[in-house]
This record gives C-alpha cells, structure tokens and sequence, in this order.
C-alpha cells in the first residue's frame, strides 16, 4: 500500500492505496503555513505507517527535483507566502522509512492518467491543468520529462486572438498563455468568474479560450509530439470548451501534419482526464508506486 | 567503422568513420532522382561494406520512423518533387547486411552534438537549424524524442516583431516561426538575401530574427527543459544573431525562470554546434553506432 500527498497551493489531500480502485482515508486540509500543514500531512502518514511500501508527493511548485542536490524535495522560489524554500520531504522521511517519489502536481498527475486513466497503454501524453494558473506535466517515452527543471508550460509564448483587447495578467510577461487563457484572467477579462459566464459572453469567452489553448496545443504537438493531450483543471468545464479546442488545433495546423491520430482521431487526440477529481492525488500514488519499484 | 548517409533535400553527403576525428571517404553528390540519389548511396555503402558495422541515415523528412509500419524508412509527404513515398532505407538492405540507423537530419545531428560535440556529457539536448527552413531534433534523458512522429519544431506559432510587417511565407501558416524566421523568409522581408544585409538592415534584420528565435527558445525551455540549446545552419551566421538570441531570450523569461544554467550561463545554454559543417553526416554515423549497439 502507498500514501499519497498531493501538495496544492491551496489544500492538501491524502489517500492511501495502490490505484485508482482502492483509495481510502482520503483526508483533505488547507494549505496554511509550512509547519502546521506538512505536520498533518506526516500524522497522516504515521497513522498508515505499518502498512507502507512508499510515499509519493505531488506538489505545487517550483521544486527541486535534482537528486544531487542539498535542496532535493523542496519547494523552491514559490511566490506562495511563507513556502519559500521549505523541505517537504525532510519532515516525511522522519515519519516512515520508506521510497518517497517527488514531482510536481501536474508531472503526478501526467503520470497517473498514463498508468490508469486517459493515456493508459501509451508510450506518451501531455497532462495541461487550466484553472488558477496553467501547467503542464508530460510523459517521454514511458518516464516523466525533466530536465534542467520541470516545465513550466504555462507561460508560453502566444499570439493574442483578434476580438481580445485583454492586456494579460501574468506579473512576468502579460500576456504569455497563463496570462491570457487563466481563470483569474478570464475573470478579469469578461468581469465575472469563467462558471458564471453565459448566453453571448460565455460563446465568445470559450472561442477565445480555445485559441490560447490551442496554441499551446500546437506548440506541445510540434515540439513533443505526444500520443495523448489530457486537459484538465475547472477551466475546462467551460460548456463547448474541450471540442472548440480540438476544432481550433486542427484549424491551426491546416493540413500541415498529415497524421490521422491527430486529425482525423482529434477527439481521441484530445481528452479530458479520466480521473479529474483526484488526479492530484492519484499521481501522488503512482509516483510512489515508481518510487518503490526503483533499484535503490 | 560505419557509413554515414545525411540524406538532405539539395545533397546527399557519405562518409565513413567512427566520429569527428577519423570522417574519410567524404562524398558528396546532389540529390536528383530518387533512384539515382539513392544508386551513388548504394554504390558508395558498396565500396565500404567489408568493414562496416552500421550504416546511419540521416534525411531529410517527413520521414516514417514508427518500426512497426509498412513504410518505416521511407520519406513520405516531402513537397519535393518526385520523392513522395521514397523508400530509402530498402535498396540500403540490399547492399550491406548491417545493423542501419534512421532519423530525421536534425534528429541525427542532436544526437551527433550530444555525443562528440556542444552537449557532450549532458543527458538532454535541442538541436535548431536555421536555414532554407527551420528544424529541431532533441535528446532527452539521452534518447532521440520521438513521439507520434519526429518533432516538426519549426511551425511553432509565434508573435509578430512590433517592426515587422512582412505577412510570412509558410504555405500552411503564414506567419509562423518558419513563415517568418527562415533563410527565404528574410531574404523576401528586405529583398536581399540575409548574407547580403549591411549596415543598419542588417541591424534590424537581426533584432527582429532574435525575436523570433527566442520565442522558440523559450517555448523549448518551457516544455522541453534541456539542458542546451543548440543553433545551426546558414542564418545562424548573421553577425550577431547568436548573441542577440540569447540577449532577447533572457529579457523574455523576465525573471520568471531563475535558474542559474539558464540566466547566469545563458552563453552555455544557447550555444552553436560544434561539428557546424558537417553536422549532418557526423549525426548519420552517431544513428549508425546507435543502431549497431541496440539489442538485435
């Protein structure tokens, strides 16, 4: 049996379990100062200790992901009051000797839906979360893409849509994805929160949002080449919005690749999680699960 | 020792060898017709077949790399006349009986660069071309990056240059980073070909080429995270492109990414190849020893 700790922002939520099948005690908390929330997070864990094979964390970021280095299980240079630099693994590895998998929230979640949900079966798939920010987790070749650090997909670069005078909201680059296509910047740009949005509003809020989303999509597709898109996250309820998305990519690339998987299987290409109300948590588990099976 | 084969769409260009240092028997013809290209390709593989232990081809593309299908080693939806569904790899068989590695030029030449050259030692690499088109192949956790098909990193979408007004010339896109940032698209913007700019043009040439190679560069940083980023090919050459890259590519991360490989060494973290000029051919042999190391 695994714990997993998915480490939001704003809450945190445990489960144990070995899939998406079998959670139990899935326990939820608010994400309050560093002290008191990973304190609950380790009870959670000594509570289930006898049974343990592994822990995996799923965490906001930015963390360190980097084995070597002294800061490995950190949540680095977050933005987030009174999380900077604070060790998340430190206080878990106290609590029970056991392999404990680390990644972000969306790597997590990238990996879950690739082992159980949406991408199960395939060698690759790009997990976006759009909500409060936008981020993206990918899976290569069977393992989680990492490099000189997690991606950060959500502040790509795009072209603003010709009916969108919004100026973005991104504090590093305006109208970078995340800064355009948020939650919060849909919010700011109609004047009322994305769910609230309706009749006239609410179809061009999802024709401009599946062009930002697009872009992406199209970016994701050229560089990476994925086998599966999974999007997720509140914004993504938006009524329309995962089919205007698939419409808009195939608008994009005109012909240009020539690959039935992408055209002419679009809505097979492009998918909602199969797991969306615990992705984060889910992925917790499968990164123990990884965790467990490594050659120590 | 192998045979290299960079299979381009105006030459082919062979050699034999084992890497940079000991390239011999360096031949290069155009690239006509299929069945004559690929007879001087055959001939040539023919004159060195006693020693061989692989043969690489690096080609031009699109090419079918999927191992499993009917038209794996051939080049399929090319726009050059004559080539479309050109089995490339089929009349190779025939003349050696060797292990042959297939990749596309750019996937070849990131591999070339990760083993002999500018991102020797490092787990993760993009190779860009900057030419008559623009092209990316990657190495990542050491492996090529393949995916549903190779990566096609140069239609990426891209933000026009607040300067420029050049419409953009890719038949699919317009403006797209390849409508924009290509040899051809340069030489249509200022009516002189980019090796002939002077003065001023010149200087306005480059701030707006840099724009939009940095977009790219950051695109592949947000998604792909390697750990170089590695420009080549004739554009390239324009006086103080490279440097203006890195410079706008900085300025856009804004302070977002604060990681010390990228904005402290950002003269290591875009760089140009090592094995400029023959890149190509360097990166057929690395597919080649690849391919004679693979479990049979």
């Amino acid at each position: 049996m695994y714990a997993g700790i998915e480490a939001g922002g704003t809450k945190f939520v445990c489960a144990v379990g070995t899939g998406p099948d079998d959670l139990t005690a899935v326990t939820t908390f608010p994400t309050t100062t560093p002290k008191e929330t990973l304190d609950l997070a380790c009870a959670f864990v000594a509570d289930h200790s006898a049974d343990l094979r592994g822990i995996g964390v799923a965490s906001f970021g930015p963390v360190d992901l980097h084995h070597s280095s002294e800061t490995y299980g950190f949540i680095t240079s977050t933005p987030k009051p009174g999380w900077t630099d604070t060790d998340v693994l430190g206080p878990l590895r106290k609590v029970a000797d056991v392999p404990i998998g680390f990644d972000t929230d969306v790597n997590g979640a990238a990996l879950g839906e690739a082992r159980w949900g949406a991408a199960a079966d395939l060698e690759s798939c790009v997990y976006v979360t759009v909500g409060t920010g936008v981020g993206g987790g990918a899976v290569v070749g069977g393992q989680l893409l990492h490099g000189l650090l997690h991606p950060e997909m959500g502040h790509l670069p795009v072209v603003r849509h010709q009916d969108d005078d919004f100026v973005g909201r991104c504090p590093f680059h305006g109208g970078c994805l995340e800064g355009m296509a948020s939650g919060p910047a849909i919010a700011d740009r109609w004047g009322t929160p994305a769910q609230s949005l309706k009749g006239e509003q609410l179809e061009q809020a999802v024709v401009i949002e599946a062009d930002y989303l697009a872009q992406m999509a199209a970016a994701l597709t050229y560089i990476l080449s994925p086998a599966r898109l999974i999007f997720g996250g509140g914004v993504m309820q938006l009524e329309g919005l995962l089919e205007a998305l698939r419409a808009r990519l195939v608008e994009g690339l005109n012909g240009y690749l020539d690959v039935r998987e992408i055209i002419e299987d679009i809505d097979r290409y492009i998918v909602a999680p199969a797991h969306a109300d615990n992705a984060g948590v889910l992925g917790a588990i499968a990164l123990a699960d990884n965790a467990a099976s490594e050659p120590t």
